[in-house]
């Protein structure tokens, strides 16, 4: 009767893990980008700010760059190249100016988090032998909806990171 | 003897605690800020990301605003007033060109963080017995070596964010 009882514990149990998985589980399992194999990496949204910027141009979006533990530690100690086991995700958001905000302030200065665009979230993921063509990275893309970007846009990634050699690939500094 | 050793490895152990822990002791015994007596609430490099943003203008800069636990859960909650114990900080830095980025993309797009400005760290700590007066909001502002801002400009924190009285006196939005 106890061991039943213990058994009907472990399944509700199982099931609340279940359900509260569902939503991540269900955008990581829309599948893993072509080339790379790299699939979104649960919890990403909560790990530590790297730093932040604005993009003009064609992509004219704010974004936040975030890093796992492993990638917070060689920034912070100014690690480079970055372990294996680093892995960095980039958010982006259309750049829009805030209406409400501008309201207070009296004039148009402040601009905001808008729709995310088809360039959502990315990922760099640092493993030496695995991605030993492409300078020790993979990477990754995906939409809102967690769909991964293509194999042509996938290409373009390596060639455009390339030229930041000196800094193992990576653009982005950390913003103390 | 074997006694001896232990104690060599406690002090070692507490020495190296101690100088871990001095950058962040020595920013936030630097003071309170008048009016709200808020202090920098230490490890907030480390709370997860609320939103970013730019703020054109005068002030100019690219910020970001993180949350601890209480303000996260509430933000995707979206529980509106934020409860007691919510604390939000803001850090901005200087919105600059990266030169190094923009010679990659043959043209000024890439905007970083650069300096720390005058009003590189703010917080918002609700409490709404002890500030019950700034609608139950204390404002804090740092600059970059941890000195708190003067009576004059912490006045100006509240009359600037009572006009968002809808949104619990903030301006950040979540950024999904």
């Amino acid at each position: 009767m106890r061991r039943f009882a213990l058994f009907l514990v472990a399944v509700a149990v199982l099931a609340g893990v279940v359900a509260y998985l569902a939503p991540v589980s269900g955008r990581a399992d829309e599948g893993a980008v072509p080339i790379f194999g790299i699939k979104i990496f649960p919890g990403y949204r909560d790990w530590r700010l790297i730093s932040v910027a604005h993009e003009k141009g064609n992509l004219n979006d704010l974004r936040a760059i975030l890093g796992n533990d492993v990638a917070i530690k060689a920034y912070r100690e100014g690690k480079l190249p970055f372990p294996d086991g680093t892995i960095i995700a980039r958010i982006a958001w259309k750049y829009v100016p805030s209406e409400e905000n501008n309201k207070v302030f009296g004039r148009a200065q402040s601009f905001v988090p808008g729709d995310p665009p088809d360039w959502y979230l990315q990922f760099m993921v640092k493993d030496s032998k695995k991605y030993e063509a492409t300078g020790g990275w993979g990477f990754a893309q995906f939409d809102k909806d967690g769909k991964p970007a293509d194999e042509a846009k996938l290409k373009t990634c390596f060639p455009c990171h390339a030229p930041v050699k000196a800094r193992d690939l990576v653009f982005t500094y950390y913003a103390p």
